[in-house]
This record gives structure tokens, sequence and C-alpha cells, in this order.
């Protein structure tokens, strides 16, 4: 028997491959393919199935690409929106791996297609080995139900609830679970950091299974997470199985800084290194996003077809930062700058910069400051600072007239740590403020400090926008 | 949370990292310590503890090597065995790392100071989440009870039927087993071969939880596995918390066929090639024990003071070759055959060579035979070619005369695929006999091609081997 | 300045990466692109061009797939050959690249369009850095000139001469020369074995320079090499700048034994094991071709369109002889043995056996054996063991009826170490041979112990092929 | 034939590893040395000898911890200096590997027992292949001749050259020339950065054969090259043979914030993060050190003794920098921030910033400044902006009370780049300057931009100090 879990990082994604006698299986594949060629090639492993537990919004799957790669057939559970799979398995059937069964489980609830994997160390399923739960149950937490249609969240909690009920339950408390996201991904509310989990462990720390019924559908129609833009994307590509990488990522060229500036004119910049450094100097125009935040708020500020532009620390190669955009669907990086922040620097080129603020000297000089908070609308409703204004940084540009902030005023910009509340100086910056700080280490660093807080909603009240962005909310933990 | 099993190949130990907020833990790491240096750096883990469930007898410990190089403290349990560790820990107390919380389970039956380590997600150990169980519970198999002492293998079962049932079943279905060894050891009869386990899925499938007490004591007397020459050796080594790698095993020289022949003239030559390869032609003298075998048969016929040089096919790097005999204490490794036996094969130096022979030929002629089965006794009994004669390969040099096999008579070796009747071979060879045939696929393919077998013990019945070799049997699967 | 020869294990064919001032160009490169991709991202250097020496005829060129992937030119010299070039230089133009300059040198004689580029450190061209001289100029040989028209070797041998006195001479003894083949290529007959060299040292040493120019005309008409016959397949590729690699060769299934038995049926089973290994058990009707052969040999026998399957030794990772083969052109690899030969062994399938032979044995009973040598001619002519037949490997086939040998009687194969005479071993095997014996170490262990040689023709009279293989002989060297 | 140039990144020290036949020798190896032995074990060689050209003074040898750890031996030219050498070579006397012969060349002037090593194809030295030089001969360039004795630096220009064109130059121009520092190091003054070189090309191209006797002396005179602390400690460590690397550098723990804070208390904080991201946030009294600087200097401000802690990005593994820093003797690296500088920054504790300046910022507003420029003397003398106080940034702190800056007013910080600049802010912060700037891009932008410049000595003048700094010029090349 082999098996290992293939963590996607900054995503929180994991996909398995699991194998015996030879033969093998992978899980929710992501498109960039290369760990699981690498993984079954060095195993000796046949790939047989390429197994889906669910569409998926937060990254592009690469279920076809690595069944044609491979000649392994996709199998899902039968569900109209899986059309595409070779095998569409109906619920208790049966998929034979060596000398393992999957047992085919139907859990809608966080969408409707989504399909368990109960996993058997023989042919006569008594107790179950593990489950593959796709994004139904998660350490701590299960999916998030507001995503097929907001308005049916109330619906699809209940749905879920029975789902993991019915289903999952049953299959005993020695059960391995292995869900399809991890601690951080904005697939689920507060995903526990578990690096294994069981479902008896589950059953007494999850609130699935800790709460009733009601209590967990209010629980779920609480829950506020964030929608971003690419979600539906995603969502759109999956449906056909997702789609290989559409290139290299190492044959993004670097690009010396005239070059740079010229090929980057109509495009977007995004600066990955450190709020610190992009506070430093940065290319005008350029938006901070460090490179743990790329593979989220990449996708709320590029499109597919969005032309960008690199700029990161000297000696860090771009490969990663290319892969993170590609595994969102943004696949036209079209080139990073040759020599990093330093070539731009030597080069005397314009050179844009920020500022930076500590806690303490906010807290001393506070009535200088506009006061903007970037996090999403709950964390801020647990604690802000007296009188900060609010708007969720994926939204600030679309809500920055109704904000009323001053542009030759300076402002003082929070989130938690200092990425978003980066990005958001970065883009205040682009709208013409002059005088933009970043306040070092965020909510995390005033509240450590005892420095005092306020509760509530901001005002003016924010109106939850509708259809598209529910909720107002998200969970990105830095 | 982090966690990581770390394999050690050829041994089927299992060591683990653990590590929660920047710390960490390393449980009964091997002698070389890269891997785990490697991880602890590559996490940003700062190591806090070396953690040892007991002496183990297949493998050299790292324990104070891998202390003195970090600073790290070594945790055992509180045992008279356990004198050299900064931290011995009675029963029930608890370890803190990070938020985990270890709880100290003393575990005897395998060894008197064996502990097990459940770790827990908080410091309210309810539920938890795992345990270390080092060789106390394996995967469908508990630890063998003879090495203590084999005449009180009785006894031990009888302690650790109850180590078992009192101190791991209550951890709960939910928890997960973390053991020492996996599939393949040496160190328990028939250990699953399983990725991942759980206590409940142990509940329903391990003898020591689904039988009685009785029955389980009976199970364990009619247990019977090798014991190697040098599991001594280990255990005194161990007893003081192992020893560092004696030296980098990239350092041992590659010597010409010229020079390869005078430096081994006094010293043991291992061919670690196929056994065809080894039966096509090798250098006169030498043994033969495949890559897979070395971890094992390396110490059957290896002390720690033997001159050891190796040939390996050409292009094999001899780093794995020389780890794994010094994983078992044979740090004496002076030399490998530069250019593999290729080279010695254009040097125009003596070439030895033996036979092969299909099961189907042998069934042809196998009046022309001598037939010797080289596996483990209760192996042979359980099914062997009719009119075999039997010694375990590692006794077969000190039961040869009474065998009574005559040398110039040809001799047709099995056991179950072809390693451990490659060795009898090549010692067979050594032993002056002129015609020795290895039988390709052994007992494996002789079964599949269901030619006859006999069962019942061997004619004349063995007595088997008092003190050291206590049962005549071996695992070994190849 | 960047700078790094890529060699390609097997065809000794050497392509460069040469990089200034974060622009870079490739010399020559081989279908399979990772490792240009891998450097030229880890340097920061983005690809400008894509140069060609010559079209190549022993392996296949990546320059338009590595064109397609980086958007680089291609450059090649002005000729009708290399229509498909983005850029063709006439003689004495010059390429920038960062600070350096490419001169255009019209060098042929190997092939019609073969041009070889000059490096200098400025714009001033007086003394070159070094040069990349294709097949022109090799380290202590010049490149073969029978290739374009064996009828013309002649005429071809005075232009290679001419162009290299009157080219690349001039130069300077100081520049560094870069061929495209290193020691143990087809492409010349007797390259050194050098590191590095310069054109001073092959002022000294090559025979280009060395001899005068009758002199080395007379020399290249009395080199005989072979002419595998993927060469035209290769040229025919390489015209259009070669093809991207088929597939990963980690996608290459491995099959258990008795799916590998069905597989295989009507394709090709190629084993790579030792010769030793081969001789031990192997599958009946496989060929024997050793992984340093394979990207030869594997051209000798197999097409474009047949479908090979793999036999390995267990544990080595099929991907390097996958890419063996594609490399010539050889992409339908259709599977490899799963577990290697042990699971074959084991499945207790048929086995075939050959032997192996030392030369003392062969020598005290030489009468009892047919004896065959099948090195190259001009190998065998310079001294063979007295009575050996005589036929090139790679036509062993094709003059099996004339050599009249008899199946019944057993054969002794020898070349000269046991590579081709492994491969000899298995052809006549499959042509019904019963008892084949392999040489051991063959005549270089023969010479080694002075056993009796004799020189000249083989009896009767080989009749050199006429066009497609028109010299009989052939420089691999083991 | 093998050859491997290492280069050690930051140092531009450059050793080799020579293979042929089986046998190896590895020329002036570093102290860490696990990149020889990969590479030797890789090849399948065998170490016989640690060749060296010389006592070294920017980096710790590591040939008496490879003797020690392969048994090879040592060999060095016949000096009183190298005495701990298993081999003492005469002028003249030749060493053989495999096929090879070295001869040992005596060409002092760098220093008194340096020797060249000349490399030849066979046992006839008639055309050298190549030349192992030191530190005599570099690209471009030769070895700096004040290190023995700067009041001696005339008599040993005279003897290099006199070394240089009686024992090297004969040699021939096709002679590959490997010397012991490429383009960056200390060791020379304006080393060339090519990839490879002959003499050929040096004859061209190299002032020492260039220049007549006479003015290669006086260029030597007017040579004014920066002696850090640390070099006499690196020779005297080198004057027996160096020595092992103290401890594996991953062995350095990661500590968290407060942790760090605490231990750090009497130690150095570097920080090895971009200038910008220091300027945006860094520890009170950290010094700002990049990766690129720390190998040089490192040593500047850290002596053996001196406690290191560590600051560096998120995500960024340490051990290269604890390498760096081991190269140059400074063994104590006692903690790395754990989580890099935003874990500081999350935890509220204290941070201090300083300032960037554009060119055109300083330019506008350079009344409001005192204008400090901290590169070489040379440098600042060939030109600088106009009002600019001067002192090298090695010798800041010394050199401070003279420069009567005043800490309450602004200062701007200019150096080439921003590195130098960045460790002088850091200094002048640590010395209570309450605004410090540092000009990002420094010279290298200003020059760019064509701002005004003035050339000449700065104003007092200053008197080079004697002995121990002797010339007051640097030529680090960022």
């Amino acid at each position: 028997m082999f098996f290992q879990a293939i963590q996607t990082p900054g995503l929180a994604h994991v996909s398995y491959v699991l194998g015996d006698n030879g033969e093998a299986l992978v899980v929710d594949p992501r498109r960039d393919l290369d760990v699981y060629l690498e993984v079954l090639h060095s195993q000796g492993l046949r790939l047989r199935y390429v197994l889906m537990t669910h569409r998926q919004e937060d990254f592009v799957l690469g279920v076809t690409a690595l069944s044609l790669l491979t000649g392994a057939r996709i199998v899902a559970g039968k569900h109209p929106i899986t059309g595409y799979a070779d095998l569409q398995m109906g619920e208790r059937e049966r998929l034979q791996l060596g000398r393992l069964f999957l047992l085919a489980l139907h859990t809608p609830g966080h969408t409707p297609e989504s399909f368990s994997w109960a996993i058997f160390l023989d042919s006569h399923p008594k107790h179950a080995w593990g489950v593959f739960s796709g994004d139904a149950l998660l350490a701590g937490e299960s999916g998030r139900t507001d995503l097929p249609d907001p308005e049916r969240t109330y619906e699809n909690a209940a749905l879920l609830y029975d789902s993991l009920h019915r289903e999952i339950l049953p299959l005993g408390d020695q059960a391995l679970v292995f869900p399809a996201h991890g601690a951080g991904s904005v697939c689920g509310g507060h995903i526990d950091d578990r690096a294994l989990t069981t479902l008896g462990i589950e059953r007494h720390r999850n609130p699935v299974f800790v709460l009733g019924r009601d209590d967990f559908i209010a629980h779920k129609l609480h829950e506020r997470l964030p929608r971003p833009p690419y979600f539906s994307r995603m969502e759109e590509l999956n449906l056909r199985g997702g789609s290989p990488l559409d290139r290299d990522p190492r044959t993004v060229p670097p690009l010396p800084p005239r070059t740079f500036r010229e090929s980057s004119r109509n495009g977007l910049v995004i600066d990955t290194r450190e709020p610190e450094a992009f506070a430093g100097g940065h290319l005008p125009g350029s938006l901070s996003i460090g490179m743990k935040a790329l593979p989220t708020f990449g996708g709320w500020v590029a499109a597919p077809d969005t032309s960008v532009f690199l700029v990161m620390s000297e000696g860090v190669e771009p490969e990663q930062a290319v892969l993170a955009l590609a595994r969102i669907g943004i696949d036209r990086v079209e080139g990073v700058l040759a020599g990093g922040f330093g070539a731009w620097r030597n080069a005397g080129l314009p050179i844009e910069r920020s500022a930076t603020l500590t806690p303490s000297e906010l807290q001393e000089h506070a009535e200088r400051y506009q006061l903007l908070d970037v996090r999403g609308l709950s964390e801020f409703e647990s604690g802000h600072i007296p009188g900060a204004h609010h708007a969720y940084v994926g939204q600030l540009e679309e809500r920055l007239p109704e904000l009323e902030l001053r542009p030759e005023v300076p402002v003082a910009v929070t989130c938690d740590a200092g990425y978003r509340s980066g990005l958001a100086t970065s883009l205040l910056l682009r709208h013409g403020f002059q005088n933009v700080s970043n306040l070092l280490g965020g909510m995390t660093a005033w509240k450590k400090l005892e420095l005092p807080v306020e509760e509530g909603a901001p005002h003016p009240k924010e109106t939850p926008a509708p259809r598209e962005y529910p909720t107002g909310d998200e969970v990105y933990s830095e």
C-alpha cells in the first residue's frame, strides 16, 4: 500500500496518491502535474484512475490533463455535472484498486455533485480504513454552503449536515479522513491545523458532529466567507475537468529594467516582496502582494487575460510565483524584473515609496491619520482601532468613493499583519493618495500591545454586496 | 502542526518528526541524521526533544548523536535502562510541545523499558490524536516477546497483552497509531502493509485485540522469529543512546579491480547485484546479498570489525549500500569495486559462476539434484518441494556438516524468491561445492506453477537452537 | 558571462548555454529540454537565440521546440538546408549577445551546411575567446566526411581540411574549442577524452592540423565508421529543426508480468540489465542492450514505429532508458516490466538462459565452440581469436545465412567487453541457437591475459555493404 | 578525464576537481566539503591528492579536513610555510594522476609560497593542457602584492611579474588557466568576468603581460585594495591547512521573537534582507548586510568569538547565510529569527526604521542633508556628489569622530548601489543618528541620471591608515 498527501502551498489544497499492488489513483489533482508524475514514477505505480470529489472553486483542476497524459480513467460520482468522467459511479458502487476497495458516497451540501470515497482494506466493507471527503468534511470544519447559490445557504447547510451524518459518520471513529483542503483555505471557515485526522477526532471536535442540526445550520448561515471573482472562472473550467498547464513557468522571461517598464505599461505589475521592502521603494503603480498571499489575492486583482509582470527579491526564482498564479487560472505572466528590485534601483528609474508605522507610533499620533481597516467584516466587528473606517481589501477600489477619504491627508492602513494592508496601501497610491502608511504587525501586534480596540459594525453600516460577494467577510489567514 | 514519518528503507523502520508552533521533537532517530536536519531546517523548526520509545535491536539509534548536534534534550520513559536520558518521565507524566501534549505510557512486553507516547491536541487529555507506539503495537501485529529472554516469552506476551489493553486501547478508536516498524521488519511476525493506521482499525484487525488473552499468548509462543547475531550488539549500543555515523558513506573509496583484489584478500566481499547477475559471473569467494537484503543479511555475515568490500552494478552509487550496513553497526566498508563487475570482467581477472534453474527444469530433472531449502523453519513446514533438505540460510554454514550434502553432486537451492538462496548459493561455493543452482523465483514461482509440495518438518527433525537462535524461523519478506 | 556545457549521456553529445548581461543562447539543444529551462531559469537568463551548427545525425534536435517554448529566435548559417531558421547568417556576419559577439564561419566538409561560431569578448574581433565548432572540429579528431554521400568522402575530406585551416585555425591558439560531440560519439573516429580543449592544443594533437592535406584525406578515406539505420531518420527530422519530446518519459506505464507478456507479444522487448544478469535468466525472445549501449544500439534494432517494452533491474527508474530511446527518435516505449526481472522470476513465467564463458575457459575448450566476433571490421582485423567468424552486431541478422553457423553446436560470442556480444547472443537465441555463450570481458580481457590473437581479414572476405552501410566498421566504445 | 570547477558564491572563490582513470585531486578546497564528496562519489572517483596553490586570506581552507576524511595526501609546493603537507614538491617536480601529469611551478609574488601547477596530457611535458594558477594569475588580473607586507608591495610586484613571465608564459597560448578566484573577489583589483580563459587570452588582455615590467609594478603600487580584519585570521588558520566546518549549518536554531530578543542582547544582530526592507522596518541595533555582501562584510563586523544572530526574509532558509559566515571563520551563529522579520512585526516588539531617498529627491533637497559617501577612497575620488563627506564603510565607526556629523541633522548615505550604504545606515543608527536615509541605487543610479559629480580627494584629506589597512580602497562589487 502506498499513500501520499500532496499539499499545494498557498492554496491549502491537498490531493492524494493512493496505490496498491502496483496500481494507483490520484484524487483531485491540480493542473501542474509534475509532482504526480514524479511520485508515480519513482514508486513504480501505474496510474489507473483520476478520482474526483467535486468541482473545486479555488484552483484549476488537472483531471483531464492527467488522464490524457497517462491514459488513466476519470472517475466521478454519478451526477449531470460530472458528465465528462469516463466512469460515473452511482451511490454505493465500488471501485477496486489492487487489494483495496473504494465506495462511492454522495455527500452534497458544499456542492450538489460532491462525492466522498470511503476506502476499505478488503472486499468486505465493514470498517473503513479512510475516506476522501473532498470539501464535505474538513478538519474541524465542513465545506461552506453558500457557493452554489448564496440564497440557498440554509438548504445546503441542512443537506450537508444530513450527508455527513448519514454517509460519513457510520464509517466509524477509526476511519482516517482525507479532506481536499487544510488550514488556511478559503473553502471553509475555520479549518483546524491538523496534519492528519480521523472520523473519531472529528466526531469530538467538528461543529457538524458536535452541534445539533439547527445549531449547525445557524452556524453556517452566520459564516461569511469571501467569494473572490475568480471562483466562477475556476468552476467553469473545472466543470470540464480543468485544464492543463498553459506553459512551463520557467519560460517566463526575465526582463531588464527598461524593457520591463516598456512591456508592463499596459499590464499589471505585482510586487511579491515583503511589505517593508515595498514601503522602502517600489515601482510606481505596482501592487504589493506577498508570495504567501499571491495564490489568493492574485485572483482578486488579475483576470485570465491580464498581462502580469512580476517584481521579486533578487535571487528568488519566479517559478513558484508563476505557478501560484497559474493555479488560479492566471496564465499571462509576461515577464519578471531581471535582477529584482535592485536592478531597477540601480537603473535610476522612478521609485515610489510608502511609509510604515508601528502600533505605538500610530497610537501616539492617531489624530494625524485617516484610519482604514481592510480585513473582513467579521474580523473588523470583533475588534478594531477606534475610529477606523472599513473596506475589505478585495472591495476597496469599488468602495473608495463612499469611504470619502481625502487623498492629501495621511492614511494609516491595517489588516491583521501587514499583507492585505500592503495591497491596500498600493491600491491607495494608485488612486492618488500621497501619504499612505502600512501598520506593521497590524491588529495582531496592536492587540499584543493591549492598545485600545472597539467592537461592532462600521459606520456607516455596510450593506453586504448582494450576489457575487454576499458576505463581506474573508478568512485569509496570514 | 507539522508531522512527517521518515522511513528507513530495508529496515522497515519508521521514525517521526512532530512539530508545533516552531518547536519539534524527533522519535527514535536512526544514526544517519541528515534527513532529520533537512526536514527541521526546511520547516524552520527548532528541535526541542529526541524522544525514545525503547531500545531497538535491529538498527543503531542516533539519539545521543542528534541531541549532541542540536542541543535537544533526550526524553525517555523512567526505567533504569534509559538512565542516559536527560529527562526520564514517569507514567502519565506530560511533555508539552507547542500546543500539543504527550503523555508517557509504560507499555512493557516487547522490552521492559518500552514506553508509548500518546499525543493530545490540547492540555485536557480526553481523546488522543495519536500515539507513538514503538514496537509495542504495530499495524496488524504486536512486538515480538522473545527478545529480552527467550525463556520468558510467555510472561512477556502476557505483559504485552496487558500493556496494550490497559494503556493503549483506552486512547480510543480515533487515535492514530505511529509504530516504529512497518511491514517487512524482523521486529514483528506479520506486520500489515498499511500506510497509516488507527487504534480503531487495529481493534478490529490486530490479534492482540481480536484474540483473547490466552489465545494471544499461545499465538506469541508459536511465533518463531529470527534473532540475527547483530541484535545483541545493537542493543548494547542503543542502551547508551546509539552512536553517531562513523564516517561519511561517500568517502568509501572506489578501488580498481587489481587493487580491490589485493585489498579484499582478508576481508569479506559482498556482491549486491541481482541473483541472476551473480550466477552469470562473480568474484570467487564473494557472497551474494542483494540490495534489499543487505540491511538484514549483512548483519548475519559481517561483524562490526569485518572489513567489507562491495561489488555493485556499474553506475550504481554505493552510498545506500554503505548506509545500509552502517545502520546495523557495520562500519568498516573499506572499498567498492570501481566500475562495477564490468571492470573486473574486462580486467581478465578470475570469474566464478553458479547456475540458475527454473521450476519446470528442476521438476523435470529433480533426481539430478540435492535439494536445499534455506527459508525459515515455519516457511519450510508450511510447504516445500518433496525431498528437500532444510537449513535456514543464517545457520547454513554451521549446519552444513549435519546436512551431509556431497560437494561433487549438483545442488539446487531454493528460498521463496531467490535472494536467500542466492546467499546460500555463494556460501556453498565457498565451501567447495562445484555445481550449485539457484532456483529462480523459488517457492513463489513453484507454487504459482502448482508443482507438488509437501508439508511438515524436515528429516531429520531439527532441534531448534537454544538461546541465541531460539526459534529457527524468520520472516524476512522479499 | 555565463557558460555551461550540457552533456547528453550515452550520446557523447554536448550542447552549450552561453549568457551575458542577462541574455543567453543555447547551441544545438537536444529534444528533451528540461535541462536548458532549468539552467536558464536558475541563472535568470532570457533566451534570445537557439544557435545551430549543423543538422545532426545521431540524435533528434530540439531547436524548433525550444524556440517555440521561449520565443527565442533560431539562428543558423545561411544555407538552403537551414531555411527554417528565423535568422540565417552569411559568412562573417556577426551576432551580438550582451557584450559578446559571435562570428559566423562556414565550415563544410562534415555536412555542407556546417557553420562554426567564433566568440569574441568585444566588438573588435581580434583574438577569439572560443568557437562552437559543431562536428567540424572535435577534440583530437574532425567530423567524419562520409555521411552526406559515401561516394564523395574524398571531396568532403578535402573540403573539411580547407574549412578548418582557412576558417578555424586563424582564430588563434588561445581560442577555446567547444565541439558538439565528445569521446565515445559515433560522429568521429577517435575523439579524445578531454574535458576542455583549445585550438592550440588541437594544433599540436589533431590529425587535421598535424597531417598534411593529402595525408589527412587518406586518413579520412581509411576511416570506416558505422552508419546506423536511424541516421537518415534523424537527418530528416533535424532538417526541420528536430521535434519536441513526444511524451513525458515518466508516463510509460509499469506493467505487471502477465500484462507485460500479453502487451509485448507483437513488440520488441529490450533488456537493459548487465550481460551476466541476462545470461542468468531473461524473457524468451528479449534482446540484451545494456543501458550504456541503448542510445546507440536501440536505433539498430528499433524503428520509430516499433512498440518497445523494457526489462530493467528492480528499483531502477526507466526514465533514463525511455529518454535514451526518445533522443534517437524511438518514441513508442509502451511499457516497462513492473518490479523488474524479479517480478517475472517470481511469477513462474517462462525464463530463457544463455551462458557466460571466461577467456581461460574458452581457451581451454575452444574446439567445442563456433566462435563469433561481432565487433567492427577494423577492430576484428587488428586482432581476433584464431578461427573466429566475423559479423558486425548491427548486421548479424542479415549476414547469418552466409555465416553458416549450426544452431545445435555451441557458439561463443565476443566483442570487446560483453555488451555487443550480449546483444548478438540474444539475437542468436531468437534465431533458434540453443547454446550461446557470451565471452565475459571479451577481447579486452582476452588480450590482458595475453591469449593468442591473429590479425587480418575474415574468411571469407566480407564485401563491405554498399551505400547505406558503406564501411562495415564501428567505433562504439564500451 | 573529468574536470569540474566549483564556485563558492559570494567569495568568487573557485576550487577544482580533476580526475582521470578513476583517480582525482581537489585543488584549494573550502572548509565545507559536501560538494567535493558529492562530485567524487557520483563520478566514482577516488581522491588521491588535495592540492594547494597557496595559503588563502579570504576564506578558510578545508585542506586538512578533506585529507582526514578521505585519506588523500596533501600536496603543496616546497616551502617552509607549507610544512604540514604530506608531499612537498620542489620546482619542476611532477605528480602523476591517471594518465595526466602535473608540474610544480614556483610563482611567488602574491604570497611567497605560491605555486602554480601545470597540467600535461601525457608524460612528455611539451604543450600544457592547463594550469592551476592560484592567485598568481587571474582572468585579466594578477594577485595583489600588498598582502605579505604592505611595505614590500613594490618588491612583490616585481617578483610576481618575473614569476608569471618566467614560469607561466612559456606554457603556451593554448594552455587553459584555472585561477583560484573570479570576478568580484577581493584578492585582485579588476578580475574579468570570464567563464573560462587561456594563457593566450591573458597574453593579449592581462596587464601583467600587456604592460612592461616597470609599468606593471607602478600599476600594482597604485592598486589600493581593502584588507579586512579577518584576513590575518584566515591566514593563521590556513597555515595549518585550514579547519573543518565547526557545525552543520542546519543546526542553527530558529528562535521565536521574544527568545531571539533575549538571546541576542549581548550578540550581534545581522539583517540580511534587502536595503529597502531594512529601511521599512528592522530590529533596533541590527546591522544591515545583504546576503551578497555577507561573505565579505560579515568579516568586517564580526570576530570569530562574536555571537551572531540572523534576521532574514520569511521562508528563506538560513543555511547559506550561516555557511557564508563560516567560510570566513565566523562560527558562532547562535540563532535565526523564526518566521523572519514578519514574526517580529506581528509580535508587537520594538521596530526601528530608517529612510530611503531617490537620486532626484536628494538632488532637489540636497541642502537638508549631511551627505556621506562610504565607498572606497578611489571610488570616491573618481566621482562623488558635490559636498559629500567620505569614510569607507569598514572604517566608519572609528572615523566617525573626525567626520563631525551631527546626529540630529538628517544624513543621506550613498555607496555605489545601496548595500554598503545600508550597512553604514545601520551603523549610524546605532550611534544615535535619528534620521538616516539610504540613497537607492547609489552612485550607479546618480550617474545614470547624469546628476552632477565632482572628482578629487575628500576634505579634509584622509591619511591612509598605516599597516593594517594600508590603502583606504576596496573593490567589493555589488
